[in-house]
């Protein structure tokens, strides 16, 4: 009869989603959920996982999360919603941990930046032990660490949820209510979608940048301007992170290089024949492109 | 006797460096000097020169410009300094005829992001009718037009001169206490040093961020998140002045163009072969790199 959400409706919007939220890595995505989650009251108790114990404890007197624990065992039994912040390769793994240890109800999920090989290694659907579905949370920085940590840096972005057919329907939407909860607006994709996509929204653009700043030479570094830096500034990512990811994704990110190539030759061609008109059509595509994306 | 600079110095560091200043082309580029000379009243008059009466007059309406008039000629005869900030490709034209009308005195400089090519095509040394001399301020936007002029794009950035050999001293100096007076750094290089330069730091970034945009189909769009968006965020530039500056530097951007090609194949490889040390070695070097210019 409505279309108006009711007093009721808003108020239930606004409660607390989970008691036990566990975040396995706290570093900048990480932290950054924890802040979410306590700045708005969506979890009675957020846990923090990780393997050193001092920063662990830095991170609770930061207010990033309320407890710190290195056994992430011990942290799944408590569970009731745990989310994998950890480098891509390591993500199943620690899923598996988890999955081992956990409560029927529980609703594992990730923040990884690939996703087809992250859920073909976790047994999909509901287990006695929880269920896994995959996140992406389209959000991050260059920058490391929960000291960098935003509890806005989700606001406003897109969050792509990998569920695969055998996925238990109250558990994807309780996923989409959590990633909505802290601000995101939720899509949900195959992994093989979302890794093909993303090969080209993120991970070509993290080559593309990289190979800029490689090819400069340190001589040259007083000439740069404020083009150069925007341009190559994503190099500054994490070595490791990256390195996992483009793995993880190889044969897709392969194909997007491949094409970046084809693209640059196409310009090299049209200026080394001075063909102003092919020049002009590759920049003014690239410019509308661009321009799209706001 | 002193390091300090006296109160005389200082004074004289902030006296009017020249009377009639004719900015030609008031775009981005040339309404931003315009505001920086009026600011720090370093120029009795700020004239600017276009071919569109109207546009002009509300470049002057917004105090960017004393004066503006559609007529080089004219303009040049009355300037005691002129800067072309017209496209690469007329300003070798433009100065030509500043330096049919001018007077014995005149500095004439340009501020174009080639400098082979224009200072090939323009007489060198003094001539009766002024001299020229190449600068490159290596400031910019990919915004257009006078209204997103900015008195403070000069500020601490570097600026290049391109002086031949036989330029006249004291008018290399006077061009470079100019560009300081903005707020720039100058330093002196030949047109093919800087023209060698400016393809990597410069030409080859603003053709990978195209690329990068060309290769991304439609509907990703709403995947992309901040890294896509600052790798490619010079490609929303002016079509027509990329163009002109990619042709006038033609054989070193398909050098640097061949380059960027022969870095991301090695990436390419790494990942195919799924070699983690290849690719966390290109991908440390990259980020050492973008480290190092802050």
């Amino acid at each position: 009869m409505h279309d108006e959400p009711t007093l009721a409706t808003i108020l239930a919007m606004n409660r607390i989603l989970e008691s036990t939220v566990v975040i396995v890595g706290v570093g900048l995505m990480g932290g950054s959920l924890g802040l979410a989650l306590k700045a708005r009251g969506l979890a009675r108790r957020v846990v923090g996982v990780g393997r050193d114990a001092a920063r662990l404890e830095a991170a609770r007197s930061a207010g990033v999360i309320d407890e710190g624990v290195t056994d992430l065992a011990a942290a799944a039994r408590e569970a009731d919603l745990v989310v994998c912040c950890t480098p891509v390769d390591r993500i199943a793994a620690d899923v598996q941990v988890v999955l081992t240890h956990g409560r029927p109800r529980l609703l594992v999920t990730d923040a990884g930046s690939t996703k087809r090989t992250i859920c073909q290694s976790v047994p999909s659907g509901a287990l006695p032990g929880g269920e896994f579905i995959g996140s992406h949370p389209l959000a991050g920085s260059h920058k490391q660490g929960f000291e960098s940590a935003d509890a806005n840096l989700f606001q406003d972005r897109v969050c792509i949820l990998t569920p695969l057919e055998n996925a238990t329907a109250s558990q994807v939407e309780r996923l989409e209510r959590f990633w909505a909860a802290v601000g995101m607006r939720t899509l949900r994709m195959t992994p093989e979608a979302h890794d093909r996509g993303l090969a080209r929204t993120s991970h070509l653009p993290h080559v593309a940048a990289c190979a800029v700043a490689n090819t400069l030479p340190a001589e040259l570094a007083e000439l740069t301007a404020t083009g150069f830096r925007d341009t190559t500034r994503i190099a500054a990512g994490d070595v490791n992170l990256w390195a996992a990811i483009l793995l993880a994704n190889g044969p897709e990110v392969v194909a997007a290089i491949a094409e970046l190539e084809e693209c640059l030759a196409r310009y090299r061609q049209a200026i080394q024949e001075e063909s102003r008109e092919s020049l002009k059509m590759l920049l003014q595509q690239a410019k509308t492109t661009r321009e799209s994306l706001g």
